[in-house]
């Protein structure tokens, strides 16, 4: 074999290009199942760097497209393939290194954020970030997109923990940045640069991830309210004071959708409830916790329940967890992850509640509301044309009101092709060019990732 | 006036050029003292974000190098001036407003970092990073450093506190990043590149500062070591299993130093002393601070003193603070900054004593000893000139000796101009090359902070 798969072949150890159609069906797609996703030439399974730098030197050289891949759960298409690419799949690099000494471990892309926490908290440590597709979603995924999850109102998102990486250029080149030093300032911040860069500026092969000692149990609370406006109030007076570990939010279709799916008896006529924890140390989790339930009575809850038993706790916060499988019971889904400053949350959920009324669409509210992120999941049945195009419009509403807020149009998604329409918008022209300048001068042939984020 | 001054007085409001050479003297240095300090054409004393934006344009027009300057405290020489170089100065531009429903502040980079923690205290808020310069040094300068301090250890570094800038490019352009949304990946990571830029990428004017509520009174722990193995072996033991507020480390002559100042009874002969805190809720802290006294029991402490009462705790932080002053009464010092892998914290340490007893030199070593970040203070006498090549030459084996333990030769003051010449062999040829793509692609004229970093 010639060419572009002939120069894989003859490069790659044995197993790891895949040129079968059918094979390669399964790299088309991520979850946003982005309908314009192209056909690659080749898909390589890469084991190590060395792979994925042979790889990128022959895509370099021929100018071939190269579409970086975790385990495909990104939700703004930011791993659909193009036409003519090679998808580079990390699915294969799962090595971990735990160095308790240090408080760090060493771990390949592959590797699914679950396994990394199972794994260092087999040291009795604790990896943080906790997107809700922790247990499908890779750590190369998450460093792609700056995940984040429901511990970030605490403890941060995936930006935090990262202190180092291996980085394989466009040309091939393997540049190690950082590692398992607490600080280090020599030089530029490109860390920071490559994480969220969405595999536009080149492909993560290793990460050197920062552990905090394992968690408290935490206390829960679970607060309802009947307006909207009361819970998202509750929220602001809760952030402004004190720092719970989780503060989660769900609207009415979400608790309808959780309750369809559970039967766990939650209050269908509450319009929004509330999901908090504390997990400072006893009694000052107790202290936390009655000092929040206290603050949602002032602002009108209907109900609150507390518990300190972990497990009990536990299942309020898998009710949350289940909010997107729940819904997605209902139809195909637009999944939206907008943010607006904290202030502006409640504007921004009555705003998407009166998009979902004028485009008589359901629109289920799910949020990280410590953070003021949002998921708003839009459903739609694909057969109905005329309600796909709603949905569709909503998607893009849903995001002009949050930039006229003040906000964001990915709050820990990424932009990835889906959203790559209001980057622009968000951003400006100034901050879009500056952008551009950097992709430029480290892709200068636009080899990576064409078409996410820029 | 014509060409270049005259631009700036022509563009720039009354009381902002400064020209004359007596006044610009004071702007040629920084706590570095460079002797190879150059000569500035202007110092521009701007106010506002459209000052640095005319001068900026005035100096690309030109091709005249721009040096970015705080408060001049840097400790690499970040801000010395260069022959013909115009210096901005953002001192004048002190601007501060505290928003508590988002948790957030935006000031203007002249503010010092002393006087946004007063100010956001003022509601109740907390700006956790602080350099032990935190009194005198600016908040633009710990942005253009990544500054770090005592706090780090729990409460992380300056960019985990950075939500938004605004930067002035080399052209003038201004462009804004980010904003007071706590999650948000629209876009690269920009913010974050430009944290820890040292004036090479542009001119930061604005920030918005994360913060959190106010900090419990701390826990105070003092320990004394006889041998330097011993304390720095308690130190990894602690930050396996805990998170405290502070773990601080000073050695014999450092504590020397301060007893010499202060009188207040320090152990001279103890080989190290470690200052801890905690700062977790009653009466976990307590708890947190009696594990710690055991692990230092462990590990061959000579004394332990404990204290509830921070005002007692804070005179033995005082005393921390003030080893740099106190070992400055010594003779001249060349401050180092070297980090390394927890691990090898002890072999850095005894590394340091070696060189000292090799070169025959006073080195003090001062540490955020729970981020393996060190500050060997090296002491000689300027009219001594044999000494103050050994002091010269020790400088550099520090780093050398740094890097070979997998360490860094900069953990928070930054390169500036000191620190250029091992930042290379730090970095790697790669690594130093990809920082030159950035900064080319950003300051293709390298107007910006010429000689600085790269």
């Amino acid at each position: 074999m010639t060419g572009i798969a002939g120069d894989l072949l003859a490069a790659l150890p044995e197993g790891t290009v895949v040129l079968e159609p059918d094979r390669m069906a399964g790299y088309r797609w991520d979850r946003a199942n982005d309908p314009d996703a192209g056909l690659p030439l080749a898909v390589v399974r890469a084991t190590c760097t060395e792979d994925v730098q042979e790889t990128l030197r022959i895509a370099h050289r021929h100018r071939v497209p190269v579409v970086p891949r975790g385990a495909g759960t990104g939700l703004s298409g930011g791993s659909s393939a193009v036409d003519g690419c090679i998808v580079v799949c990390t699915e294969r690099m799962r090595a971990i290194e735990v160095d308790p000494a240090t408080r760090t471990c060493t771990v390949e892309p592959g590797l699914l954020n679950a396994e990394v926490k199972a794994a260092v908290a087999g040291h009795g440590l604790w990896y943080p970030p906790d997107p809700s597709s922790f247990e499908i979603c890779s750590i190369g995924g998450n460093i792609a997109t700056n995940a984040g999850g429901l511990c970030c109102v605490k403890y941060g998102v995936t930006t935090d923990y990262v202190l180092g990486l291996t980085v394989v250029l466009a040309d091939g080149t393997a540049v190690e940045l950082g590692g398992p030093r607490l600080k280090d300032v020599a030089g530029l911040s490109l860390t920071k640069l490559f994480v969220g860069s969405e595999g536009t500026l080149g492909v993560v092969t290793r990460i050197v991830l920062r552990l905090l000692p394992a968690p408290r149990p935490p206390s829960t609370l679970v607060a309802t309210f009947g307006a909207l406006g009361d819970a998202t109030d509750a929220v602001l007076a809760i952030t402004r004071r004190l720092r719970p570990s989780m503060l989660e939010f769900m609207d009415r279709p979400s608790i309808n959708a959780v309750e369809d799916a559970t039967r766990m008896g939650l209050d269908r006529a509450a319009a929004a409830m509330l999901v908090i924890q504390s997990d400072e140390p006893p009694p000052a989790a107790g202290e936390e916790i009655a000092t929040i339930a206290g603050l949602c009575k002032e602002h009108g809850c209907t109900e609150v329940f507390a518990t300190d038993d972990p497990e009990e706790g536990q299942a309020f916060v898998a009710a949350r967890r289940m909010v997107i499988p729940a819904v997605e019971r209902r139809g195909s889904l637009l999944l939206e992850d907008v943010g607006v400053p904290l202030p502006r949350l409640g504007a921004l959920v009555e705003g998407i509640a009166g998009i979902a009324r004028e485009r008589d669409l359901e629109i289920a509210v799910v949020a990280h509301a410590g953070d003021g992120n949002t998921h708003p999941l839009i459903v739609f049945d694909p057969s109905d044309a005329d309600q796909q195009g709603r949905a569709s419009a909503a998607y893009g509403e849903i995001m002009d009101l949050a930039i006229g807020l003040g906000g964001t149009i990915t709050g820990e998604h990424g932009v990835g092709r889906l959203k790559r329409p209001w980057l622009g918008d968000y951003l400006g022209p100034d901050a879009l060019a500056l952008n551009q300048r950097i992709k430029d001068a480290l892709d200068p042939h636009g080899i990576l990732n064409p078409g996410a984020v820029l």
